[in-house]
């Protein structure tokens, strides 16, 4: 996010992420994705990182997606849709001891899972720029939640990784 | 703020901050506090000081104090009430070479601030909790602006403070 909390401008606009790109460096990105088995994301953000790939969804190459959506739809691209609640495919996912799910992508999935309190790890890339105004990553309306402060990460761009794991309902 | 980017619950509840007071740390406040000569403050959070204060305003037995707000008012407390232009009086007072002025207290002043681009560092202090709604420190509608990240610190309670350089309007 930026440092005042936005994830995207008004009208989606992502290239101010650019300012942090550079060669070689992830952010952590790719020893993060090995460990995760199950990636979850909102149907805006599949949407938008199909229309970067010519229409396919890498993430379904490396592990179980479901797009969570409200519109039924058949599976596409080694992609469930779920159309159910969150919560409710977040407790059958979690049966299976030592499952790491990666719930990605914008602030409605985020508000949906605070609201149930499901988020057990924040890890947020803080990009060196104010935006000013646009779409932000927490939207309210979410219950007070107590964490715990881990490691922070700063890289040579100015972009600083926070990473706190939850304490329990505050 | 919180890691959500509150300043205060809807109800302008600060009990939360209890989280990370510890005796004897001051989070490099009085350090800063020593630098600045101009105190600039909102008109809510003056009277929030004053109320824990017995009326008393601090900050003003050692610095210059000015409080912004709409309605004009007698100097109390060896503060100034100031209802014109924020971005005038800090031409004014910026005319005097090195001073360091502190901007304090409450999104109003903030916006007022990012509006005409007269934030030279921020110094932002993330406490280890969600409040989940409230009052925001970035209320939005101000422009983008670039920032270097300056190196964070972080505390054993787990209040991490960012602190960026302005780099002027992205």
């Amino acid at each position: 996010m930026s440092l005042d909390g936005f994830i995207a401008t008004e009208d989606d606009d992502l290239s101010w992420l650019s300012k942090v790109e550079r060669e070689g460096e992830d952010y952590g990105y790719e020893e993060f994705n090995d460990s995760v088995d199950t990636y979850i994301v909102g149907r805006r953000t599949y949407e938008i990182v199909c229309g970067f790939c010519d229409g396919a969804f890498p993430p379904a190459e490396r592990h179980s997606c479901y797009v969570i959506t409200r519109t039924p739809r058949q599976k596409e691209n080694g992609v469930t849709f779920y159309t159910e609640n969150l919560k409710k495919l977040l407790e059958e996912l979690r049966q299976d001891e030592g499952k790491n799910i990666y719930c990605d992508g914008g602030a409605e999935i985020v508000k949906l899972l605070m609201e149930d309190n499901l988020i057990d790890e924040f890890r947020i890339s803080v990009i060196p720029i104010m935006l000013g105004s646009g779409k932000r990553l927490f939207k309210g309306g979410t219950p007070m939640m107590d964490l715990k402060a881990l490691p922070v990460v700063e890289y040579d761009s100015g972009l600083i990784q926070l990473r706190y794991e939850r304490l329990g309902p505050s």
